[in-house]
């Protein structure tokens, strides 16, 4: 049977059982990216209370309704693959742990991102607070396993919101000297993160390097929303790495199959990867298209589905086709304790980022129940597992050099200024 | 750095955190097969006791002495390309469930091989015995995950070894109509398989298909031992299929290094597989390199460990480059219970022989501590997990067909005829 595009549709035990040979299956990226086109063309991406971005893509011969942009992927991807850079320095307060993301340099592996619960190894299950906050990000310091400490591993319930990200940014700068990942809870913090980051970092500009990756995901189906859309320029213009991901549930945010979920989630990221290089050709950037089943009897998305490996496999080769570095998704499971479930989905999942080539694994350590909840005993093990199997390494990382005194202090001063909320 | 093949050698981590392409990667198999050949013509296989296979050898211009036999590894593989097919039919008593080895086909999955202990869905651990043996094959038979219900799933320990082959033998016939494995307790046996399972399947002989697939290791270093290789002949003679199988503990009977072992594993069953050809022209076959670290504190192989998974995703590549089909390994671990080790083990090993597009995945449910018992829970929870993960279905098989009552009532007429030992 073929469809429209006159691509050969196969059984779906075919994708599964059988070899992965990208490079032998041109015929199916071709028919995903023909497929995104026409939903760049027909259907178009909305941005949402952001004129700016839609002047900018107005002067690519954008169609603009509204908020509704309508795109030639053609364009998009000319504009990306002009500037894009195929990899990118990460840098870290000790020169030491820098790391190149993309290219032919091995995975980075950062733990995961947003956990409210935490489960400590007492077995007791609390809120995410500061203490427990700068422990993880110690414990991902010394783990050979993490490249990078990442961002909000857990949630610090324990702190006014609006001091949230000037202590996660303390943590990072204080509990470890490996690179890590900067904020989107607003663009003017983003750009404090930025600022002060490079203070810390006290090496000059570089070309090629950068010394933040963030995470900015659109909101499928097809949508930027504001905040993400501003920090997004910001970040950019700055010089500064973005991750920008399509996070879908599949049949709920996305079409329940793996293709549509890819055609879907390449035309979301495809957009916004352009935007980048329009606000300043070469920023660096990552590209993540990454699906999870929606399960209609929990109401959850399914971690750890076959479907969502196919879904990592045929994403890093799109965006290998783009010239430029992928994200994959590590140790993530929906089992609610650290058992046979959460270790086969988890190394499936992990397995699946790895063998695609994905650059950038986010969500490697420390993941329980839909991500819910950090577990800090599997975080240790998740790590020691990821430096045994794919780094063949299990040297504890030497105690971070010590943060400028003045930078330490004028995070203080900033904390103190900000508004006092209960 | 260069090694004398002028191959660049790369960073272990290089082959572990970055992509799998093995159609990129041609450079690294022209030098495995090229150290392989300097195997094959310096050090040379030994056949012991068999001067049948020297003499088969000697007329390919094989140097012999004593029982090493010097080879072309060139020769060997236009033997094998000339006529070893790139795909069978493996027949069942039932033709729907027949199942294509090989080709475009998915994998095949077929439960643990050889383990002398059962652990019961009670937590009781105890020796295998037949009641467990049936009820193992009867569930491989209902499980979707599972194409195939192989052999010596658990060692029939109330049983006298005599009457072993026959009895497993009624096993798969009565408790299943799914393919399954031969014996290779002796040729006599090996036969006497072949004629009753014939007999029992009913059906004409057809070019391409055959009715059973044995297990034929060789005995790593660079060893045949007498009865595998009787066995192989006989096999291959009477147009069944030989997955020929070399099983490595890597550091103790192959090399500590990936590339060492998959050298060596190379040159072992490349011998083996000419043999077939030579016995019998276009008689099916699979190949398997299998390396495993051995652990030196546990004195066990490590099943489990990453560089396990790159001698498979490399072995697939090299039966690629044969025209031949694979064997791959299914959830094996080195854990004593079914637990976040053993899923993420038997996750990573699994997943790596999918992925590399392995044929006939054997050990993929039930396995435990080395392979050393068969867990009735995991059994099931493995053969469930294939089912929803690689085959993308959970409906249990309907039973069995009735088996032939004549041939039912000649193996029990057999089995009483057999010797009476204590």
């Amino acid at each position: 049977m073929k469809n429209r595009s006159g691509y050969q549709e196969r059984e779906l035990s075919d994708y599964l059982a059988t070899p992965y040979l990208p490079t032998k299956d041109a015929v199916a990226f071709d028919a995903i990216e023909k497929a995104a086109d026409r939903v760049l063309e027909e259907t178009g991406i909305r941005f949402q209370d952001d004129p700016g971005t839609l002047d900018q893509l107005r002067q690519i011969g954008a169609v603009v309704d509204g908020d509704i942009v309508r795109l030639e992927g053609d364009v998009l991807r000319q504009i990306i693959r002009r500037s894009a850079p195929s990899s990118f320095r990460l840098r870290a307060r000790n020169p030491n742990r820098d790391t190149i993301i993309g290219g032919s340099a091995h995975a980075g592996f950062a733990p995961i991102y947003g956990a409210p619960d935490v489960l400590l190894e007492s077995g007791q299950r609390v809120k995410g607070v500061r203490d427990i906050y700068r422990q993880l990000v110690s414990i991902a310091h010394q783990s050979a396993g993490l490249t990078n400490t990442g961002h909000m591993i857990c949630v610090m319930d324990d702190v006014p919101e609006v001091s949230r990200p000037l202590e996660m940014l303390l943590a990072h700068l204080t509990c470890s000297d490996k690179p890590f990942m900067g904020s989107i809870a607003s663009p003017e913090i983003a750009m404090e993160y930025i600022d002060l980051t490079a203070a810390a970092i006290r090496r000059p500009p570089l070309a090629g390097a950068c010394n933040l990756l963030h995470l900015v995901n659109c909101t499928p189906p097809l949508t930027y929303w504001e905040n993400p859309l501003k920090c997004l320029r910001s970040i950019a213009q700055a010089g500064e790495a973005a991750m920008i991901s399509s996070y879908m549930m599949m049949g709920a945010t996305s079409p329940a199959t793996i293709a549509g979920t890819l055609i879907q989630g390449y035309a979301e990221v495809l957009a916004g990867l352009a935007l980048t290089q329009l606000w300043k050709p070469g920023a660096p950037v990552v590209m993540g298209i990454l699906g999870w089943p929606f399960d209609m009897r929990s109401m959850q998305p399914n971690f750890g589905d076959s479907a969502s490996q196919l879904v990592q496999l045929y994403s890093t080769e799109l965006a290998r086709r783009l010239g430029i570095p992928s994200r994959g998704d590590g140790a993530v499971t929906s089992a609610k304790v650290d058992d046979a479930q959460a270790g086969s989905e988890g190394a499936r999942v992990l397995a699946a980022a790895v063998v695609s080539g994905a650059d950038f694994i986010l969500h490697s350590t420390g993941w329980l129940e839909q991500g819910r909840c950090v577990s800090v005993g599997k975080f240790r093990r998740d790590a020691a597992a990821i430096a045994e199997t794919y780094l063949r390494t299990s040297i504890a990382c030497e105690p971070p050099v010590a943060l400028d005194p003045a930078i330490e202090a004028e995070i203080g001063e900033r904390l103190v200024k900000l508004p006092k909320v209960a």
